[in-house]
């Protein structure tokens, strides 16, 4: 048992997780890009959220979970405000690189161990990761039904290099 | 390095990840009832292809997915015609019946092994169980838009049971 919660068998690995979601991150930015910078915070169907919007909670996930998840630190933004496409995406890469280089800092075994995300959100590390990856892909799928009726082909859902 | 392949460290144990996907099958379902049911193949948005043919697909992804990991049988259908909610419905919990009989039949090591699915996409087994679940979320996402659309609030996401 005492080795149970740092080498319990893997369905996926650490670094199989941050190569996956890495993936996910590049196919998200480029559908930032695909939108018209007029229609990023302005565009939306069915009263939901514009795509801008979508991006920045996106942010205000991704990089804070994993540094609270190294640091206990949760400090994260509720920034909502438009901002001009070049802007979202410095951010989005400036999270990237700041992920990159916290993931390696998780412990093997922190996986396996209950937190308490943002004050609020108690799970297992495991799925509090899943779930920033999971609302990525909700919200973006939500983008690609956005640059539809805008009559922009979204990027290839499949295609993640 | 003999351990290497079946117990290496875990982000996300074979347990967990069954987890995961049963609540995201959960949510999944719910969307799917949530349609009308003169809209699930007929309302779309933007030229996108209706909730029903979406939902179809992921059947034939899901548990043939699985089914092949644990057997290398990749039988599966391409089945796309309109249904009633009811046959979907009854599908989808035959499916997760089927998921949750197989999913412990997976070697631990089976995880970590490359392997040609559906005689086209090769990949680690990892990555390609999470493109099943990761396809779902992000069609499930434009879903949402669909329901949204027609005036219909969506199941809440964050909510799995």
């Amino acid at each position: 048992m005492s080795t149970g919660s740092t080498l319990s068998a893997a369905a996926v690995t650490p670094d199989a997780f941050l190569k996956h979601w890495l993936g996910h991150r590049r196919l998200t930015r480029r559908t930032i890009e695909a939108f018209p910078d007029d229609q990023l915070f302005s565009f939306s169907v069915g009263g939901m959220r514009p795509f801008g919007v979508l991006a920045l909670e996106m942010l205000t996930m991704a990089e804070p979970m994993v540094r609270g998840v190294v640091s206990g630190d949760w400090a994260t933004s509720s920034d909502r405000e438009a901002q001009p496409k070049t802007e979202i995406l410095r951010r989005w890469d400036e999270a990237t690189d700041q992920i990159n280089a916290l993931w390696p800092q998780i412990p093997a075994e922190r996986f396996q161990e209950t937190l308490t995300a943002f004050g609020q959100y108690k799970d297992l590390v495991s799925n509090l990761l899943l779930y920033v990856v999971d609302n990525e892909i909700h919200h973006r799928g939500q983008g690609y039904v956005y640059l539809r009726a805008l009559g922009i082909e979204p990027p290839p859902f499949y295609e993640r290099n």
